[in-house]
């Protein structure tokens, strides 16, 4: 049986660019549906059954098949456009390292444990975070997710068959290990630490409209360019978020018709906000979008703001963290300022906690995200403990 | 045979957005390549012959071959990215059916009188404006014109032949008849006025790289977004070009990975600026190129400036100027600040002019851009003056 680092070894060429070295595993296409295949053929190995539910969320199955109070392990295996190896793919990898280690250890699982891989957790395809974990807790519905489109087009509805996801029936806990994504534990000089909250965040997509012009015989005063209200919007959003010690980010665009010589007719692009409570990110929000709006009227151009996600604050399940952090020897309890699926399965009433490993680049969503083999081994053999008190206490 | 508004009403739905109206003519490619065979078919049509040469460029010959002397008159194709019906097509069509009014008057040409149809004038595909007609004066050279690529990594050496362009041996005039794209004629209550000179013009492209990072994790401090600089860029742009009386204009932007949630790694954008004299051109384009500097300073980003095509000022024939504007019945003579392959020729030592009709919008390169149909026939009548002036004095 492959161990952690075997395995780790197999997933690295996968929907990795040669160019940057980042990964492109946007759910669906080549690269995913090699590590949807890599994913079966690991619990294969392992005699272990897989589940697949209408949205294409994936759980390998472990132990006893009757009742309730089932265990989750496991994180997503898809990657924002140019990003780490790590994001989602090191959860996953250790997930099946750390039953290999239970199986070692003789352990005899009182309740079923499940390996998930959940599909969309970056939302680089259909652009809604944890689309996977959200379907299959009912948080989105099916009649709205099949309208999402990706970049080309394509409806969600035409790439899967959606439905009713029964897969996470009779679940009472999930626990899901994942890269830091910031320099906390790399301070703290501890290689794994415990989740305690994740902010709230969201996308806000601003639609800014102006009129396409010659950009040679267009007088400046006689323009409607949307370029200027979006550029004053995107350094409006950088210096609202450095103010209050949140985080906004303009980090995608969408210029129409987007000609060297042309004055743009439309521009469509992301906000990404974050803030440390849902009162400071209405804040923040609020702020970018009343400059927005009264740059919008000095340029002539008008300004749509829809609001495409909003997640709340998690607060992860106060016995299983306390329990998880005593159980791994004291280890740093830190909140988190990204979305993840754990998140969502809290939010739905399971009991959910996070493991995070030390990144010492600090960086993540970009090739330059990194974490060192002795702390993803580290991490395996938390998971291990985490797992073990939960299905064998 | 074809009059002008049936021509004109045969080439409105090709290359047409149903969504915005405007065109989408990118040279080689089939909307283009539909055109094409319609000019080749107008020739025939009259009994014309057409000669391409290795770039592409299209001449319908009518009168004697031998002997230099020979007048050109037409215009291009191509469209930029959603333009408008006029830019290009309107001086070919005029062209044709300005010809067919010289044989209804029973012209007989003493020179060889011919329309063309020059290749990628907006450089919308591979970038470079005036493509076909610098080729075609040997203004560049095929070496270095191969190795430019489109937006999908297409060489132009895999899209034509290349090599030696005989199409304008013994070329003594070309007068190209071109909408306006200001709102001059408007404010001067004329359907038709002739060109007296080109604004000093160039593209130049800005590579900006900074870090790609986690939008939600990374510290607003502790980035280096690549957005950030740009905005700024954008900005100073647009308020140097104001304060100064001159254009400049971001019109298109690639952003990588162009992911919601991650502070980009690269941004690359590319600047138009348009001035009266060069130096004001080199003034403002060194006075953004240095605020763009400043901001990437503080942003810890890098800022590459790449100059890649500046055309100086033209001032086209005088003597051919002064003629054209008294034989039309003293019409207004004015400048333009775009680009056009009267442009290359003139500097090529072809004597040049150029004929302007009105455009009630004074938009362009947008789908906004017009002409009356009655102004358009004022300008195919002011063109057979004027060719009937060259080529049967």
């Amino acid at each position: 049986m492959a161990d952690f680092e075997e395995m780790w070894r197999d997933l690295t060429p996968v929907g990795r660019s040669a160019s940057s070295g980042g990964y492109f595993r946007q759910p669906w296409l080549s690269a995913e549906l090699e590590l949807r295949a890599w994913f079966r053929s690991a619990a294969a190995d392992r005699g272990l059954e897989v589940e697949e539910d209408p949205f294409g969320n994936l759980v390998a199955w472990w132990g006893p098949v009757a009742g309730d109070g089932a265990v989750l392990t496991g994180s997503h295996l898809d990657s924002v456009l140019d990003g780490g190896a790590y994001d989602g793919p090191l959860g996953v990898v250790s997930s099946f390292a750390a039953l290999d280690v239970l199986r070692s250890r003789g352990v005899s699982p009182s309740r079923r444990l499940g390996i998930a891989a959940f599909v969309e957790e970056e939302g680089s395809r259909f652009g809604r975070a944890c689309l996977g974990s959200r379907l299959a807790v009912g948080a989105l519905s099916w009649e709205e997710a099949r309208e999402l489109t990706d970049r080309d087009g394509v409806r969600l509805g035409d790439v899967v068959e959606g439905g009713t996801s029964t897969l996470l029936d009779g679940l009472s806990t999930y626990v899901e290990l994942h890269v830091e994504q910031g320099r906390a534990l790399v301070d703290l000089d501890a290689a794994v630490g415990v989740g305690s909250a994740i902010w709230p965040h969201g996308r806000w997509r601003y639609d800014v409209a102006g009129r396409a012009d010659h950009a040679g015989t267009t007088r400046m005063e006689d323009r409607a360019d949307p370029m200027l209200t979006y550029a004053m919007t995107a350094l409006a959003a950088n210096k609202q978020a450095r103010l209050s010690g949140q985080r906004a980010t303009f980090g995608r665009i969408d210029v129409r018709p987007n000609g060297t010589n042309a004055v743009p007719s439309h521009i469509t692009a992301w906000l990404d906000a974050r803030a440390e409570s849902s009162e400071a990110l209405a804040r923040l929000t609020g702020a970018i979008e009343r400059q927005a709006r009264e740059r919008a009227d000095r340029d002539g151009t008008s300004v749509e703001v829809t609001r495409e996600s909003v997640s709340g604050e998690v607060s992860f399940d106060a016995a299983l963290r306390d329990g998880l952090a005593a159980r791994l020897g004291d280890v740093p309890v830190l909140p988190t300022q990204a979305g993840h699926d754990a998140g969502i399965l809290q939010d739905a009433g399971i009991a959910s906690a996070m493991l995070f490993v030390r990144n010492p680049s600090g960086v993540s969503h970009s090739p330059y995200e990194s974490a060192e083999t002795a702390d993803c081994l580290a991490g395996v053999a938390a998971l291990a403990d985490a797992l073990a008190g939960l299905v064998a206490p």
